[in-house]
């Protein structure tokens, strides 16, 4: 029962804020835009069309901050773990044997109870995981990839209220989490199937740009980052020296 | 029952208007744009696609007016109070800790009272919390984020209807009102799910506008405001020295 | 039971058409455009999206009107009869003690009996009433704002036909009618929600242009009027001197 | 049952074509469009959104044929007898009293039986009455005013397949008839709402283009006509006395 | 069942192709843009809007093919085979009575046999059909106008499924078949209903071009011919001389 | 069950990415973008509006790697084999009989088995007959024509949770994979009906382009290839010399 108390409980005058702390992207030039970083604690959708490095972007982000220091979770929920290693070797993040970058391989425990995997209430079951992992091994930052996938293994009967309690739990974590949003192609409005884009701290989107006839270039955009005073305009996405770099010069 | 008396009752010949009094929104240039502020007693939409400073902007709004010596209550239905708090704090709303400004966190609420959540006709609680904190503090201003929340936690079995006596409660209050309205990305066009375009007095509408191939700058329109003689066209919203104000000079 | 008889007694020849008479919209300009006004009789759809000043240029035109010698009810489903005084007050309507333009405030009624509003078909009372009063007190010039409420009050099992009786029924009165039509932000085409464009008599169509990147201008157009040959262009719509005006040259 | 003999006996050869005969449309300009006129026999839609003249160019149509010798008989579902005459006599369709030109007002009968209205199979009504009126009066023209307000007193459970068997008992009479279609706004594209367009032997689009910014012109096209060979542009359409006519010079 | 027997049966080395065989459609310089025609056996959607002259085309081809020395069956599901006749014979494809063209009139059939209409299979009475007479007959050329009718009378539980499967008919015989696909105005990209564009061989479309603000003009281009070479350029198409010509050169 | 320890189990370090092999298309310049190839044990959906060359380009890729050495399995849904060979003929892919090109026949099998169709459950069959043919034969190509005729022979109750388990599979052969995937016309922008743009690894996307009003010409474009630094943009397409070419010179 809710007691009109538990109202006035939360009825309180505002406090200072507390001072800010950052986590870097680590792609060069971005920070800046992002006034130093995405801040901490903060759940971060990266969405994007298929191709547009999604899960590149969002692991080396991981990648840079734990080289940094910091203990990773990595949650991929149909590519395995194999093919992910591979994928991100192939572009440089290598010699990781000596990192905390944990991947968790959700992908190969459905192939492999496959029968069960209908009966599970998986977002109770990560829930349950992440939260353990994040206290047995302190990690600070979290990925799930991807959102859909997610999804597609859990009913939501209340996706918005479903939504909201996955969120205030991830809040809960002292971690700053990023969640992989896929947007279907030939739909690059959208963001998010439900109102992710509202829950969410901070929305990273990632666009293929067809630049006259044949030319396509991959663009990054920072739509919303909460905390945060940022440039809302699209930069060039590139990839050199195992670093992924914005072209495009930031006049703020 | 209806009775032909009371429809005779309500049929009453024109009476004077009564002097109007506005509520400033303290963004610069933009009460010149309203003639003076919103009209009190107003329900104003305050709609934009994410990232659009929805939730800033009203914010501002009520801490200005506070300083200035209104009572406001704050209502969040997903972001918690301290997130919220932090937020507005990094944008220079500080301060505030002997300001009449009031947060309820209905988020925490719900947090804790997840099982119990789906039981609550939340739009009954609200009314009757609301009632009561605006009788007890004389809060004068009202805001709540955001409306999609609230339907998210409320089934409307006939949504204008519904509204329709929502927003007739809120007018009774002696208070002006902000609902925050989330606009998904890629669907600039539309303001509100149901008809609360209609229903509201007054419609503010932040869009962000792609402005070549690259540029992204966020503008802040009236679309509507009751009782009042206002531009319609759009301005550029930036926040500077602690102010949100507008870019383009006015012509009226 | 539907006898040939009836059928033949319906098949008539053509009899000369009755002297044309025509209601002003005291909208300068306009009653030129619409080659002296709306034929007395009509059914008219003003449509338009929000903030277009449908409830506005409505009401002036009952208002000129009745300061003309007419007499009028303007029925309002939502906003208040306060509300609404306060607004076109604020517009310059003003000095209505002395004049016959009654308010309907069927928003008051459904607050005050919002338990048995479910129940009532408010089609027919809404009906029944419109007809006692008219006979009663000999309007000429009757307003339904809007036709949106009013559905919402209304189940419609089939829209057209529900629609066409009740269009049967306005035509049946000696009256002039106007009925708000409510076009949702970003569907600036559709005008109705069911098929009253072709049921109505006349459409005067309100929208706001876009001009350029910044400027917003209202315009007025009239698609259809039948009995009436019109310029079916677009007209910029403005208010001064407490009077609406068109404000391009009307060439013909 | 269908035997192969029945199905031999409709496997003929080809013979040579019948004589061609033409119903002119009396729009100045358009029946050289048309190859000399319509084919008579036809069935014809009359396709158009709001304010495009489809029941005026359709009605005198009828009136000029009428005039010429023909009979017809025009079928209004809705629009009432009286209204009709009015709006047709305000286009100068006058002097009909001599006229073989008959108007079945089955709005009037609908109203008049409201309560037995949703028990009629309509469709059916309409065949029995117009076969009944076509053999015993003769009549070589017929209208119906309009196929969606048809539509919306007939439950059609196999549109397509019920409107073939509509057209194909139209095809039957000996007589050319003219279907209106109503086209919503901010539809122009579609004709019909089922497959109409396909089963009409012809179609003639009304459509209102918007020129520059506040300009709307009339314009017609004829989009099919089966065994003519036409021009399938559009052309401006204005009325000018008492005479519809083509603005735009014919080049074939 | 299937044994796996079936499948190694069905799993056969490649063979060298059998020399290529095609069918001219006979209108001026297409047959060089398909390269010498249309592949005998292949199964051809032609595919338009309304007045895109498909009926006229197809029919077109049978003509002069059945000059030629070809055997042609042309079902029409809905126009009957008079006005069938009277249309081709106003394009000139007069002189039939000595021709091996068939018109297999379905429309009179259900004309005749309304009531039984609704219980028939007509997908499995035409194949039926179809099968006898090609047999008997030798038909090498088959004409379905149109599949949307085809649809109307048969209830498709799994239209792909089905729609293979009668596909599959059709490749057995030893004819090429040609089939008329109607699409609706304002839906210019979409090619049929279900997925008869990838199940077909090839796709003739037609299609109207606006050019301009008043002219029309008919195009036709070759989607898609498996075994073929073929430009996929639009080609304007005129009707001159009692034949169907291409009007731009054709550069390949 | 899921026990945790599975779950400890499948979170590992991440080991150095094994050396890369990459399959050719012999798509000549193709293969330059792509980096040397397709990354050997991808799965690559192919996917393009009608007569785009879909089958043609992956029927090629696998014909010419075959003559390389490889040995390959095209399954064909619903085109037969004879068509298949004759149309591959026809592009020159000749001269097979000693190539270990293997074409499984479904649609032969279909059209043999009609009536048992509905009752199989073909995604299990096709995966144990896959399945079991690797192994035996050895194959290391695989490619699938159609997806969409294979969800028309599978009812997906999870569309995306099935193709996961499917996608899964093929990723346990130790092959690559081509996924045909049919793009609706009028609807270029969207790629695959369900998810399957974001389980596979690379996308190959053939696309119409329309230049000015009358030509259209074939492109190329990689979407996506995991594991793969390539160029995104559009290079046009066309067949000389029996081979497949990228006309655009690639700068990088």
């Amino acid at each position: 029962m809710i007691t009109s108390a538990s109202f006035y409980y939360s009825v309180t005058r505002l406090e200072r804020p507390s001072a800010m702390d950052r986590v870097k992207t680590y792609v060069e030039g971005f920070d800046d835009v992002l006034g130093g970083g995405i801040p901490r604690g903060s759940i971060v959708l990266v969405a994007g069309t298929p191709g547009t490095m999604k899960t590149a972007m969002t692991f080396s982000i991981l990648y840079e901050n734990v080289k940094a220091g910091s203990k990773a979770l990595y949650i991929s929920l149909e590519e395995s773990q194999e093919d992910l290693r591979d994928a991100m070797g192939s572009m440089g993040l290598t010699g990781l044997d000596d990192l905390e970058l944990y991947i968790l391989d959700i992908g190969k425990i459905r192939l492999e109870h496959k029968d069960e995997e209908l009966s599970k209430n998986w977002l109770e079951i990560l829930e349950k995981y992440i939260d353990q992992r994040v206290r047995m091994n302190g990690f600070d930052l979290v990925a799930i990839d991807s959102l859909e996938a997610l999804y597609s293994l859990s009913k939501l009967e209340h996706p918005r209220r479903d939504l909201f309690h996955f969120f205030g739990f991830l809040r809960g974590l002292d971690a700053t989490s990023f969640l992989i949003s896929e947007v279907p192609s030939g739909n690059d409005g959208r963001i998010g199937r439900y109102d992710e884009e509202f829950l969410a701290d901070g929305i990273l989107y990632l666009r293929q740009f067809e630049k006259g006839e044949t030319d396509v270039q991959l663009r990054l955009r920072c739509v919303k980052m909460r905390r945060t005073k940022h440039d809302h305009g699209y930069f060039a996405l590139i990839r050199e020296a195992n670093r992924f770099q914005l072209a495009r010069a930031i006049s703020e």
